[in-house]
């Protein structure tokens, strides 16, 4: 039994990790930490079902009561680097899903990860498929260098392609040969049929209502197609790569930045 | 059972249309019109297996021999028009597959067949899970109007969009309310990303070896997504459509021109 | 401009109708009927944002107070047939999304339409996307006859295949020739793996954490494959056939039950 | 520039392995070893287009007469563990795609290879795509544990499911946490519709015309589907893997089994 504090359970994130260790029976949910609400408790808030977990706005005074094995903080930029330092400083490991970090940031609290001899992750994204779909195209594009991508989002999105779709081609180009694809006195009847164009790699982007967010990623050979997708469908997607952060931070001695580096 | 008379047996199609009559029991195969090997036997030639239907040069000579249905005309479309006269006057309804009928050629033909109260098809394109996904296609895109199109085939190909994309986009075009599809701020970070643009639909082209020839066309609506696929490997899948015009040509006593006429 | 009552608009599928009038142009919600909250209007209810539409809980007293062509019914079976009766005894078309008719209640709902010369539409299922799935699957079975059914849902789905798997398939059975798909010398190696068989059509039943409700019906044939998908997220896919319907039930001058005696 | 000699050049394979050659700048064909028309030239065979390429019937005097770097022998069992032999023997590095190697075989081979410092590969299996497919799903397996297969090939094999995903469902079946998937009440209306069942995982096998060989592996988690796909059409789809075994057996020092120890 792995002993937790969620901090900002009332955001999206945050709830979603209360319904986590509601869940899961390795989980146990000692206290939060919400800017409100200071000495009530979770029950008595809209939405929270019976769980009497007791609500503190001071972190410190939090980790004096309770005797806790991993903060999760999914608050806002502003707070996490504060939150990690409390968390290390009362031997609390944190795994923090927030952005914002600088590099010299990320050296402090490494520094202070390894004083303490405790683990600690941030990840700016807990989507664990997402980060399956980008490792295992990297590696694939060793292999079968012909390679064009179909994300498909709502019609509400503006930018095309989508940033997850950017980021699985570059992490492809570190690996793939470059080349242009597609036969060399290709010409398009309609501009745009073939897509976008990232280093001679085709990115395709499909916007329609009823489409939430979706990725494929196609390799080609002669006589075979090779493929990877992901379909995300909300936030409660995340919660795997928040679980796993948990477990390994428990074993970890210093700071790991980034999922994919849990990930082997 | 069904008397067919072949033409054009060592054709791709005319080769196929051979082992469809082999193949399918209410189908008799009686003889082959071929420009060569006049007086031989099918078995006779490399291919054919040990089937011994007579070969004629001469497609009177053929008809004045053998009682036949059908004629199944799968040579080129110089022969195609002279081919159908022969047939209809010797009381064979003819099924042809060659294009490059002029639109007089279509009215002299529909007059002789309807004098001769004898059913005639020509077919452009006998690919009948090609002519379903368009006809619903159609359909579809009264009740759902966004739509996108993803083909894809093998990176030889040249044009983009295919030309199956393009006839898909015009028929669903004569149904569909045109709009705008996407939000109206969106932009591409990547040129080309969100593909061709037709009356508004978006229109994907995939280039990669291992493909052959794909289409799916998707309607998106509020909370749900209606998709028609269509993957053609060899042209064994013109087999069905074959057999279909045949059954047809039975009942008619006109021409009808075109397969998507056939299916209601 | 249709002049629209929603009746039940606290319900899931009641709250979408009125969603649906306010995003859409052509609707004007006139005013709800609720068996709660007479004489307040809706945006003094949690959820429906600023619309100041007035609430009645005597649905004959909104039918004189207001001029309304169509009544969108989405309460329950039990007041189904009298709200239909309310409604065409004032003049307005009902279009009734709740279950639970008998044959007799249609007929003298049909007589009583026919009387006043106004239109009707009784809907157990507004879900176009499935509907046409389902038309157009009964379709492609006369022309490709081999069939196989993937359906996926989120695995909490206690029955297999799923209700809509079933109707399908015995719509496709209506037009498809019988016949024993796959070898006639097949095995399973292990039990199950050839999915359920229905006339000799199989069905195969995904159930996973991550989907929704989904199902794909597969149409093989020598060299191609057809296939029709239809991926249903959540109530909103509803909407577009109570549109249809409203649309619909203005050009009618009798009772219609089903969704898919209005698709041609 | 690498030197090659395939021998078996008139098997499936071999024809495939000598067309590489010719299609790829970085691989020279100098000979092939071939049971029969010993002392002709591979452009005297049919369907070999122009290569004037040696052939030996016998292997030894074909090392003697050129410089060769690696042989790709696709033979037949009864001739590996020979080939191989002498193959080393003579310095040239084996590359070899035939099954029927004892655990005593490979233990000899090894030592051989070893003694005189070189590279030898034995790959049962060149198709690096569904290579990667089971590799990749292994790994998914420790982080999104509810797995489904669906497989599907043509309607003319006899057993289900497939000899590649019982292979898959075991490799997974080292990384899964065991499980039993589904809601623990689910119940078959129709017997067989949750597909095969291994381990708490489900097979699902399609049987249609018009497909070759498919196979998707779905991973279910809250909120998202990770899934990896592999469609292979035809013998071709292993020249990757040949290639891939080519440039590596020049790097090694030993003989490494089975392709999936190359990649990682």
């Amino acid at each position: 039994m792995i002993n937790i504090v969620v901090a900002g359970p009332r955001g999206k994130m945050g709830y979603e990790a209360v319904q986590l260790c509601e869940r899961d029976q390795d989980l146990h949910l000692v206290a939060v930490v919400d800017s409100k609400h200071n000495g009530r408790t979770l029950n008595e808030l809209e939405g929270f079902g019976n769980q009497e977990v007791p609500i503190y706005s001071d972190m410190e005074e939090c980790f004096s009561d309770h005797k806790v094995d991993v903060l999760v903080d999914l608050t806002t930029p502003a707070f996490g680097k504060k939150h990690m330092e409390i968390a290390l400083t009362h031997g609390v490991r944190p795994v923090v899903g927030t952005t914002g970090f600088t590099d010299k940031d990320i050296q402090e609290l490494t520094r202070l990860a390894e004083e303490k001899e405790l683990g600690a992750i941030i990840a700016p994204n807990f989507a664990i498929g997402a980060i399956l779909m980008m490792k295992f195209s990297q590696l694939a594009a060793r292999y079968l260098t012909d390679v064009e991508m179909i994300e498909q989002h709502h019609d509400q999105k503006l930018d095309a392609p989508s940033g997850t779709a950017i980021k699985t081609a570059q992490l492809i180009a570190t690996e793939r040969k470059e080349k242009q694809q597609g036969h060399k006195d290709e010409k398009e009847d309609l501009a745009g049929a073939r897509g976008a164009n990232f280093e001679g790699m085709r990115i395709h982007s499909v916007r329609l209502p009823g489409r939430v967010a979706h990725q494929e990623v196609l390799f080609g050979g002669e006589g075979q197609l090779f493929s990877i997708k992901h379909d995300s469908l909300n936030r409660r997607s995340f919660m795997p790569g928040v679980k796993l952060s948990i477990e390994h931070v428990l074993k970890l001695d210093t700071l790991v930045y980034g999922l994919e580096n849990l990930i082997d």
